[in-house]
């Protein structure tokens, strides 16, 4: 089952794009991964929130595959544990699934659209993080997912 | 009011020590800030973790000042969102509290007799997580509240 990661706008801080390719490669291991970064636009000053991120969402989905599970990360969405997240992939890879998106928003979120669409709204935490900090948390957590699926020892 | 980080063996990955050590000097505008980092020792490998958890414990408190509050941070303590955290913090400050010790164990966790002293026990997430990796999630969540109760703008 393929991965890919769909971010908006390349990761600006350095110690968390070195930790983001790191857990990119270890997951590689397991799965064929794909870390897609669009483009973030400019937006004039006095646009809508709620306009940017419609228009940030049709980006998005644009380059979200239709034979694709669309896992959307939001921190309203539901938690899971570590376990749990990993019983959930591999029930999608047993079911033949093809390949699931993970998506992050910018810095406002994923637009409600998105998250109706998406099969999963997924939170990693009650508290707010960065959209940067969200990306590495997330590769490690499904690369964790990984070693727990492969029955193999990774560290807390 | 101090700000003491207390953790068990130096943050091994790279990128990680860079982001806390990004997070401390921020911090540091807002509070008196010292991240205390204790020896790992080593232990004999039939060594029980009970045993292991319960001494780390008594190093760990060994070094949190009575005049401060512990807070523990445990997978299965208590979630906050940040503002949430920012009035904890906001309100211990204004009860004149001298400082606040954040907790964090090794990759075993804290001792049951540690989470039962401490005035809080924290959870960042549902997931497990390395305690590395809540080590950088922890400081950019009080440095996040800080910036909260000063009012200041801090992207998402």
């Amino acid at each position: 089952m393929r991965l890919e990661f769909l971010f908006l706008g390349k990761t600006r801080e350095s110690y968390l794009a070195a930790g983001i390719e790191d857990f990119r490669q270890r997951l590689q291991h397991y799965a064929p991964v794909e870390i897609k970064t669009l483009k973030e636009k400019r937006w004039p000053k006095n646009y809508a929130a709620e306009k940017i991120m419609a228009e940030q969402g049709e980006v998005l989905r644009a380059n979200i595959p239709k034979s694709s599970l669309l896992v959307a990360l939001a921190q309203t969405g539901r938690q899971f544990a570590s376990e749990e997240m990993a019983g959930l992939l591999g029930q999608w890879a047993d079911q033949g699934r093809k390949g699931v998106v993970f998506a992050i928003g910018g810095h406002l979120g994923l637009a409600p659209a998105l998250l109706k669409a998406a099969d999963l709204v997924l939170s990693l935490s009650k508290m707010t993080l960065t959209h940067e900090m969200t990306r590495l948390l997330l590769l490690e957590q499904i690369y964790r997912a990984y070693t727990i699926l492969a029955g193999e020892q990774y560290h807390k």
